[in-house]
């Protein structure tokens, strides 16, 4: 779908075009789980507070979730999908006046490989997001603002647990599988480690078992970016008033470790603006693109919450406190299929070859994509035929 | 070098503490070219103005300098060695009152691989620079303040330029060789294209023909690093007043570039400081590591000049306005030394490969290291021996 006449003007484009390009040219293939609403469930209440691993209390956890499909009586057809770290419930379909399909709207519909006609799929924005899911944005009900950067410490156990706690609550007994690609590849990890026994299968994509310090380095400098504009203010900026010019840094940053040398040099190479201020600004087109991906973050993200979910995913190691990671791997018996991509940067091969080596029943799987770690993004026809495979042979 | 007991070590340490390391423990089989001065010459004056490629003119440019070993006769036994992006002059030996030696000391002195006895070694800080060469810091003639912003844009030819004139002045009539990595590396190239009847052998390390979008996407979210600083103020802040959260930040992205993800994972990993001001800061080593390289680089960098610079180097392409890449480069025939690394990201080994595919009489060598682009500034071991050996045939 990426290569042919239009690969080229396609690496251009974020994952909500590529979506929505495939979304239409599927019509007639596959179905589409047409228009889709999200809700939102409270998973924890002052009678049965949330305690995060980190020490601190939520006495109110509202989380933001869409399903698609049909869950079976006995309630063991449910896949769960995790998004990263910009993303949202919003998996699949469109919503109401609006044009941009779900995020893997591609691979999420009926007769898709992620077949909304056998499966029950569920997707929920995680603790700490800013799409729905009680968060930094989210009013402290002890002060009646925004938690802002007062919003407590929590790690990807916790994320885990406000899931934990929907899919109990929407009747799921077992889950046939947990599936996510980067900070989602981690909360599959953490389900089938945390929870073996409500989960049958896990697909980990362009991920690693715990955050490496080149990954650390680089949300270090977007956190960095962030709280050195002055409108930071500490965190205390009126939701009007995002710090906009250390956001927008902060994503062009991470823009650079998500793509590649060489799709960034076939997609821009040395091509120049059409209307070039030799003033200040840098010329090149490779410039206006990593512009235009921070002001496009900006209108959609929150500052505090960027903050807070890249500490989640430094903190992140499924083996803290269990063991050593390899025993702590061997220990999960469930089917396991392993995603890499040669051009991710920032989580390289050698991090899935080590998932694959230590897991008891895994598979790894080559993505094959010039498109660096958003490859898990962008590659919907392989993405479709192996997970496609693996969801038939789960319970076979 | 890097091996051994002490490997493991080093890779925190710069290029500084690496060189007077290795400088040390040479003592007794190679000798130090020992006390050095930089010495300053002009060479444009308003009788015989510099004037630049993008329309500029410079009618005042000084350039700072070292030497090491004497020139011969027929002033044919010239190196010059050309630096990167925040180097100087100072390349060998010792500046009196400071222990730290120039930034290639292990290479060059007498029976070093750059061997003084026999050669005329010569470094010239670069043109646009900030130690001692006119650059943003200097002051305009016409105003007797600083250029700062105000500096006129110039290119790699504009410092090939300044070089020619210190070379011709210096009464060299032949540069045996002309040496570089990374933006010295850009230097080099340019040398050999623009003034073969000068040149006779030309050694460029990680580095490319042109700058890739990869690179200047890095710089250009450097140098928005700085410009968001309110301190930047245009470029014009006072001397003691740097916008150094910002020119600390670029530093900090940049020095990802210039390691790996095996090399910060085998130094960092996922290690914690030890006091953890769980507040704000990020608690990793790897974050104090790219906090650290961010306070020494401002103690002994202008901002003004780090934007000059490296928009100088996302300018480069040793082929604009000359023809076709490839046969600009066939144009070439003087032998030719290109080192790549597998690991640098920077500047990625496919770059040195093109440059020895096109070059006419090139050779290529790979550097062995884990330590990514800065591999250059490390592997004094290899850098020796494939310099004494080039070196040796250049005249045969």
């Amino acid at each position: 779908m990426t290569g042919g006449e239009g690969g080229r003007r396609l690496v251009h484009e974020t994952w909500g075009d590529h979506a929505a390009l495939l979304a239409r040219s599927d019509q007639g293939r596959d179905g589409s789980v047409g228009l889709v609403e999200s809700h939102v469930i409270d998973v924890a209440t002052p009678n049965d507070p949330l305690h995060l691993e980190a020490g601190g209390v939520l006495r109110h956890v509202a989380v933001a979730y869409e399903t698609y499909g049909e869950i079976d009586a006995a309630g063991r057809n449910a896949v769960l999908v995790c998004h990263a770290l910009t993303g949202s419930a919003h998996a699949a379909g469109r919503h109401r006046r609006e044009d941009v399909p779900g995020w893997w709207d591609p691979l999420i519909g009926p007769a898709k490989a992620i077949d909304t006609q056998g499966h029950f799929v569920v997707c929920a924005n995680v603790l700490g997001g800013c799409y729905g899911t009680t968060g930094p944005t989210s009013l402290d009900p002890s002060t009646g603002h925004p938690y802002g950067p007062d919003f407590p410490r929590f790690g990807i156990r916790d994320v885990v647990e406000v899931q934990r706690r929907l899919v109990r609550a929407l009747g799921i007994r077992s889950l046939k599988a947990v599936i996510g690609g980067s900070m989602g590849g981690m909360q599959a990890l953490e389900w089938v480690v945390r929870h073996p026994e409500l989960v049958r299968s896990v697909v980990a994509i362009a991920v690693g078992a715990r955050h490496s310090a080149w990954a650390i380095g680089l949300n270090e400098v977007a956190r960095r970016a962030i709280m050195a504009d002055p409108r930071w203010a500490g965190g205390r900026y009126a939701a009007t008033e995002q710090p906009e010019t250390g956001l927008g840094l902060a994503r062009a940053i991470a823009m650079l470790s998500y793509r590649s040398f060489d799709s960034l040099e076939a997609r821009f190479g040395r091509e120049r603006r059409a209307s070039d201020d030799a003033s200040l600004a840098s010329s090149f087109e490779i410039a206006s693109y990593l512009e235009y991906h921070g002001v496009k973050l900006v209108r959609r993200f929150d500052a505090n919450t960027y903050i807070a979910l890249t500490r989640a995913m430094d903190d992140f190691d499924v083996a803290e406190g269990r063991g050593r990671l390899d025993e702590v791997l061997a220990g999960v018996r469930q089917r396991a299929l392993v995603m890499g991509i040669p051009s991710d940067v920032l989580y390289p091969e050698t991090e899935q070859r080590r998932l694959v080596e230590s897991l008891s029943n895994a598979r790894y799987v080559r993505l094959s994509s010039p498109h660096g770690h958003d490859g898990f993004l962008i590659e919907f026809v392989q993405l479709a035929a192996h997970l496609r495979r693996f969801l038939g042979e789960v319970d076979a």
